[in-house]
């Protein structure tokens, strides 16, 4: 479903003022229509892993099919004043805005794909002003929606196939900050959602039984299992833990047996607190005893992908994860750092951009850039980032581009495919989106084909991605060339 | 602006799936209208601080008007089956949600409070289906702004009393959570946002200038700035990091000393790597020894309360700080962890509810709560949790929630004021929302009168906010009673 089906405002304002007033100083120098080439891109996969799951795809599509200013926008922008005191903006400008139509090409990684740092998740090509001034939503939309589908997958390779439910609505960041997460969750790994408006908005399977105020609600554990149980014969998982969770297992157990003969089925016991690795092992005997052989088990309690693992090595007998704040948010690691950096311009001829910085891990990539990635039939080899326009060399080299003595040959007779698919061209959608359930089936598939060695989530082995070793010396020359340049 | 300004659909399906199945089971048991308080508070002040900023009622005020289920929303809850395949809802219980009308009480603190963790920041009081349902959505509400205020007042506090421009949107977790954190970062303590959206829904002051792409975009540094500073002549920071840093701000001031003569005022310019104690330092001086002694050094790069306190420490020569990721994500720690607990229910009388969990920090509060506030003259002095039904002692004592024996005699003569204010009144509202520039000022009148050592960033003084004794000695019964009950 699309945003605009979520958000009533246009979104054509949801960027930086700093993207206006650029977009201002390229109008007033005449530059607005000269075309540029930007990549959004990563420089780090995050939680420490190997590897990182492109999402955010579908809802950046959206917002650029709709990107417009409206007689309200403008009428914002107008309103603004400088330190003076008068309009920050010019009216032909603010004219040139409201007639403006988005005519980029954009060629993106598709959602549910792994990808390494520096790989362009999105390109655009178009013109200067506008290229320009969709950088933050871009941003925003991808760096949280990937970095939760990345979250979501190492938590579902914790679990080691059993099931995952996302639910941490209330502890996510804000409105969206809950809906677009449950969608990247799904998409990463998560078999369902509590949050009802995800599943409504976007068709994901919905999960949920009752809260401790349920069982306060009544004068008795007991009466309250077997009023819930009753509600839902056949889909009822009881919360043990209002009380004193082992007495709760116990409780549960006698309510089930008091339904079974009306068709109940004792679907599971949820631990909400304490030693989740004892309390299951002893709820598991209880339930086991009592012949509940095929109950589950489901746990919550901040829970992630490190305490997932220890549980399992402890030998707790979990076999649902309620998954909350540490998935909604990936509490370990807020923030995906993806970044939006000019490549190119046309004057005459493309010339080719950098940023320097003082941090070598903060330059730039030039070019037009494609993401070539080499695999054979077990698995994928490596990735490798080089400029469209340029000849490639029979036999292309890799190089890290964080330490250029690291380098690599590719097999001349592996397979390959190019990352980068077309999704607009000159602002017509060329892209078919695919369903939710086809991408969350793309993420698997996308995960199998790394090493066990990469998808490791503590101290992963490397994935060979890097740069052409063409473009790494044209980049090496034009770092040198500026330097030398500043001095 | 209201919440229906920025989202389209209907919220009432922004909750949890198993509200839902607790409503269907309240209704199907008859208990639906039955009277119920619950409260939302949280546990431990966020960042080990040792106070926390109330923030998110405005928006949970503006749910909470809409709230109605619409025919759509209807239609979804319809289609969910069971895992037999048959409908999970009954349409009795479909006809009952449609007809609903929102008639609770709300109490609640208002925004820009000092809080502390125990007291209800939002008491609900009504019918036990309507009270359940609204969990989810406030608490995403509330524990996300009352997280970013609390993280931008921390942030201020760092600052003394320089200017904090909050710029995270393209790292915020979704659209929202950029949206509804530029406010709450506002109310904070930010005196400005990158946020053109945010600017235009809450009339936020907006600033920024230009990126590195900008500068890429001209032949050399010295155009760009050139071109920059002749469409903003009185309002251009010119970023000076693209290449290298000094020789940016070499390049920048010999732009100025040539736009002056046209009227251009040199605002700043922008560091965004490297060593910002160092850089700052010597663009400092460069500045300085041109002439520029007004014209101001913006930094950013990875901000937060710690590294603002470091590099002022350090003699770092910044006065304008831009913050991002840190302050938007509140990095650190990215949940409020606050909860909704079921405190009372009424039958013929009001009963007093608890939760136990295995935690003892995971024990509910009973009662219908308020909070009262003591002060003096020059600050506040202690925050008492009491029952509103139960007569209080002519001498009230404060007990610690977590540690019993550490109490507290309250002054006969400290004034006092209570903290929860009405709200809603059977659904109606009875609140005048305070514009956002007197809630900014209410904060910053309330982080005013704590004690230093309680605003301390770490290590900070813990701030008395305690139980009443009797409602403390209440607790203690009803939980040695449930326990004797479990037995």
């Amino acid at each position: 479903m699309a945003l605009q089906q979520i958000y009533r405002t246009s979104l054509s304002l949801l960027t930086d003022l700093y993207q206006l007033t650029m977009a201002y100083g390229y109008w007033k120098n005449g530059m607005a229509e000269r075309e540029a080439v930007f990549h959004l891109y990563f420089r780090k996969n995050p939680f420490g892993g190997g590897y990182t799951i492109a999402a955010g795809l579908e809802h950046a599509i959206q917002y650029l099919q709709e990107l417009r200013f409206t007689a309200d926008d403008i009428a914002y922008l107008a309103s603004l004043k400088g330190s003076e005191g008068k309009p920050l903006f010019k009216q032909g400008f603010l004219d040139y805005l409201q007639q403006m139509e988005f005519t980029c090409d954009v060629d993106a990684i598709p959602e549910g794909t792994v990808v390494f740092p520096s790989e362009p998740l999105v390109r655009v090509k178009g013109p200067l002003l506008q290229a320009q001034l969709i950088e933050t939503p871009l941003l925003t939309i991808v760096n949280f929606e990937t970095l939760i589908a990345t979250k979501a997958a190492r938590i579902k390779e914790a679990a080691k196939g059993d099931t995952v439910i996302e639910f941490g609505m209330r502890r996510a960041q804000g409105i969206d900050g809950s809906l677009s997460a449950a969608r990247a969750a799904y998409i990463g790994g998560a078999d369902a959602t509590s949050n009802l408006l995800a599943g409504q908005l976007y068709n994901i399977p919905v999960k949920g039984t009752h809260a401790h105020s349920w069982i306060q609600s009544f004068d008795s554990e007991e009466e309250a299992f077997e009023a819930y149980g009753t509600a839902f014969p056949q889909d009822s998982v009881f919360l043990v833990d209002t009380y004193d969770t082992l007495e709760g297992v116990k409780k549960a157990i006698k309510v089930a047996q008091k339904l079974a003969p009306k068709g109940f089925i004792f679907g599971g016991i949820r631990l909400d607190s304490g030693d989740l690795t004892y309390l299951s092992q002893q709820a598991r005997k209880l339930l086991d005893a009592a012949g509940f052989t095929d109950t589950s088990i489901v746990a919550s309690n901040d829970l992630d992908e490190h305490l997932i693992t220890h549980l399992k090595q402890e030998g707790a007998k979990i076999n649902i994860w309620g998954v909350g704040t540490k998935m909604i948010t990936a509490y370990d690691q807020p923030a995906l750092g993806g970044v939006y950096k000019l490549a190119a311009i046309k004057n005459d001829a493309w010339e080719y951009k950098i940023k320097l910085s003082e941090q070598l891990v903060k330059t730039s990539n030039p070019g037009i850039l494609q993401v070539r990635r080499f695999y054979n039939e077990q698995r994928y080899l490596a990735d490798m980032i080089y400029n469209e326009l340029e000849p490639l060399p029979p036999q292309p080299q890799l190089v890290d581009p964080l330490d250029a003595t690291r380098r690599k040959s590719l097999e001349p007779t592996a397979k390959y495919k190019d990352l980068l698919v077309p999704i607009f061209k000159k602002g017509q959608l060329k892209y078919k989106l695919p369903d939710l359930p086809s991408i969350k089936a793309h993420t698997l598939q996308e995960v199998s084909n790394l090493h066990e060695s990469i998808r490791r989530y503590l101290n992963p082995h490397s994935y060979p991605a890097g740069l052409e070793s063409g473009l790494h010396q044209f980049k090496m020359d034009l770092i040198l060339k500026l330097r030398e340049a500043e001095k």
